[in-house]
């Protein structure tokens, strides 16, 4: 041990945690600090929660979701599911946010990212090429396009429909508009000019 | 895998991280997405470095700092060190900010935190009793207070301060005042009355 670090083992789990996003070098100490301090049967079941999602956890071949195992996941093989409607969304925790509503019955598409020239994320770097292979292979009637309605979102889903549509789906986009539950008066001037452009018949 | 959530496996890895201090849901779901975005081998290092970390550190017999191995840590079995003086820090971070200045050459205690009411942390809680031992172990002259100057760095040493005094040591406290290299019109009041009430003749 150097006099002025630490032993090398702690070290080397600094290291580890500042190499996760977000977490800087005195985030890292302390996290690790934390986890010396934990008993050993639960670093233990830390660790084989690493190394048992990392070795279970695959991509669905269908729709790339994570999934367990290595055929379709459940969504994709359920038979309750509307398979001619896809909803490509950038992450799988979107997934997870739309099953929530219970008001989607189609099946999804997970890119994995978003287009992001800043920081070179192009469509080879996401699920791009599985989504086309899907659509071609035919049976689908709609695409919805449910990336985040912020710039990169918009820009990954302009190019997305450019793409689809010649294979002769229909490409929807999610409606913009004032959330449910919030106030006109912090509602920024963008949304507000959607929603009213977005209006509807009551 | 319930259609509304991830699968088992992932979601024991977002459990993992969000017991983590300072990691919340989204952060802990952030993570265990980057952890399997990663190759196996650099997740097997990861697991390997927390296991290895808690197999391998333990606190130091005397300073209480953690060290590899089982007898005293280098510092303190260190025949270069000033074994009169104990620096006591509140936490093992602190012991390699105060090597850093090179300046030290006495031995530290490493309390592993503060005198917290509000978080039910008291003396029991800390490294308090294997200081009382070494220091009526016989030896010591000085006795350094290096907790932090905030409300409980301050507490816990006027606590311990008043528990070393009947062994006939100098218990110390580091020196209050304007930060090498700041700026006073940023100092606070505090500081600055500190510092003109510790001011020394030129």
């Amino acid at each position: 041990m150097a006099n002025n670090s630490f032993p090398p083992a702690l070290d080397a789990l600094v290291e580890q945690f500042a190499r996760l996003p977000g977490v800087g070098r005195k985030s890292a100490q302390r996290l690790a600090f934390f986890v010396l301090g934990l008993p050993q049967s639960e670093v233990q079941s830390f660790a084989d929660a690493l190394l048992d999602a990392k070795g279970q956890i695959h991509r669905c071949p269908v729709c790339q979701n994570f999934s367990e195992g290595d055929g379709p996941c459940s969504l994709c093989a359920s038979s309750r599911r509307d398979s001619s409607t896809i909803c490509v969304v950038a992450e799988a925790k979107d997934v997870a946010a739309l099953e929530r509503s219970q008001e989607y019955r189609g099946l999804y598409h997970v890119l994995h990212g978003v287009i992001s020239p800043m920081n070179h994320i192009g469509p080879d770097d996401l699920a791009v090429k599985e989504l086309l292979e899907r659509v071609s292979g035919g049976g689908i009637k709609e695409v919805i396009m449910a990336t985040n309605p912020d710039t990169e979102g918009e820009a990954t889903a302009m190019y997305l429909s450019r793409l689809l549509k010649p294979f002769g789906v229909t490409v929807t986009r999610l409606a913009y508009g004032v959330p449910v539950g919030g106030h006109l008066e912090f509602a920024d001037d963008a949304t507000l000019m959607r929603a009213l452009e977005g209006r509807r018949e009551m």
